[in-house]
């Protein structure tokens, strides 16, 4: 029942919050067989009543998967995939996995220890906002968004293929890396952020009435992502403890430099310059035109290293 | 030539950057005879352009502020009010003063050295962008935003009033506030996020293009006051040093504690759960209806006091 056309291929998504359901109703858009299983019957009903095919029956939506031979989207929590990985194994024991969580060298070592046989393809799509659950979900959320995926020397080709073209379905760019590299990368400038998106928002609200009164757009944007529930946050967060740790630290050493810039010769220059510099490189490459990958060809000999060197001069694959 | 009508009276703004450029275009919407200056010809060009009334003849413009006995804004960055001020006391000595810089301090230190005579009610409005000179002014910027009055016990009321109707003019509520008070609470809302945005896009930055190639809303709205002039950035930071060194040995601590916490126990549950309680504060404050303050006649006994006690409840003056 499997397709050889991997952009005909059917999606079953494990967990239907913000990203997985989101994937669910891109997918549907796409014309894909696309469904899904959650937990949460709420969440379920409220897919269904969406028009959209979604289970609170874990085997019966493996087993559906399976005979399918459909692609299956890890997207609960991390800290839920100990729980959901033992069933994949059980009934849908050779389909190609892949995944949409933040951090990859966890969830590559989790797979590895529950199902060592996995057809797997790890996947990021950075895309997201403060809100969760189904009631956020939009087919539009992977648009333009760039969707890491974790390109090995040993990646399957054929597989690679396979994931990529859901990613680029969902209106999203491929980009590939190494999943220790991904893990550095978002460690420094998505799951840092959230930590001082939290330290700035403790010490405004620490602070007073009087100012969170007076709080406009940089405290506004500075604190968004400390919106985002806590138990979200965390998983995120401690599931790459050693990237952040090293992130989080050098954060501490150049506030600390400019405490003592400023205290000792009453100036934040170096901080400030330093600072202005890297945001008008991150703003030129989020405003330019990505150029695209090429000159490789998927599969061929050291197509996956080649892929990585392109991604790390922050090109993309388009297909 | 003085108008008895606060709502009536000239403003003569010098400094016409993105807040004063912006207050000069408010001011002429609602029909105020409004005029300023700045020292750039291609800005008093783009103003005149824009068939607004500038100069960069800045006696003149000070002469004509003396004779319509105009509130004169001051509206340069804090580090060139050294250079405007003797012009003041020259050629405008009885003019009511306000500015919209955004500490409060310093700026009333270097009034009372270099214009001890001055009347002077300061100001900040909560409002600007990234962006910077007469190209981004628009005449709504003060809209719904909070406009800080410094409102100490001396304070003269009439002079309040006078220019509390600049900024209802301009759209904004008035907080009343001591200066002391209110530059505690920017530096822990408004010049602690400046540091925060800039280590956190130094981190990003630094790590990797992959990283700056990945990164997506979490980073760029936590690094987005980085785009700000590093000049600008300066001139603000370093005019509350003592505040802000404060706020900033906090966020050291709160990020020092987190790193342990997450080094010997996985976990970032403190900072966290803390900065989410902190977000939902700041949302609650700033999403909701402010109730008025109510019971003060500007004027009477205490008044002064009474207002800050009620600001400090984030309640807001609408006249």
């Amino acid at each position: 029942m499997s397709s050889d056309d991997p952009t005909r291929t059917a999606v079953c998504i494990l967990g239907l919050g913000l990203i997985g359901g989101s994937l669910l109703r891109a997918m549907s858009v796409n014309g894909r067989n696309a469904f899904g299983y959650n937990r949460s019957a709420t969440t379920v009903d409220a897919a269904i009543a969406s028009g959209h095919d979604a289970s609170t029956d874990l085997e019966a939506t493996l087993r559906r998967a399976a005979e399918l031979d459909a692609v299956i989207v890890l997207a609960t929590p991390v800290t839920a995939l100990r729980a959901v990985l033992p069933a994949v194994v059980e009934y849908a024991p050779n389909n190609l996995l892949t995944d949409v969580v933040s951090v990859k060298e966890s969830v590559a070592r989790l797979i590895a220890e529950l199902h060592p046989e996995a057809r797997y393809v790890g996947g990021h799509p950075m895309a997201g906002t403060s809100e969760s659950g189904w009631e956020a979900t939009v087919s539009t959320l992977f648009d333009g968004a760039m969707w890491m995926l974790t390109t090995e020397d040993d990646t399957n080709a054929a597989d690679w293929l396979t994931v990529a073209a859901i990613a680029l379905d969902a209106g999203s760019q491929v980009v590939p890396a190494a999943a220790d590299s991904h893990d550095r990368a978002v460690a420094a400038i998505s799951h840092l952020p959230h930590l001082t998106a939290n330290a700035t928002a403790v010490v405004g609200a620490g602070e007073s009435e009087l100012a969170l009164s007076l709080a406009a757009g940089s405290f506004r944007d500075g604190t968004r992502v400390a919106g985002t529930a806590p138990a979200l946050q965390r998983a995120m967060l401690e599931a790459n403890s050693t990237a952040l740790l090293n992130a989080l630290s050098e954060t501490i050493d150049r506030l600390t430099q400019a405490r003592d810039e400023l205290r000792e010769r009453g100036t934040v220059e170096v901080l400030v310059d330093d600072g202005h510099r890297a945001r008008q490189a991150y703003e030129h490459i989020a405003t330019g035109a990505r150029q695209p990958i090429s000159g490789v060809t998927v599969g061929a000999p050291g197509w996956a290293q080649e892929m990585r060197r392109q991604a790390h001069r922050a090109k993309v694959w388009r297909g």
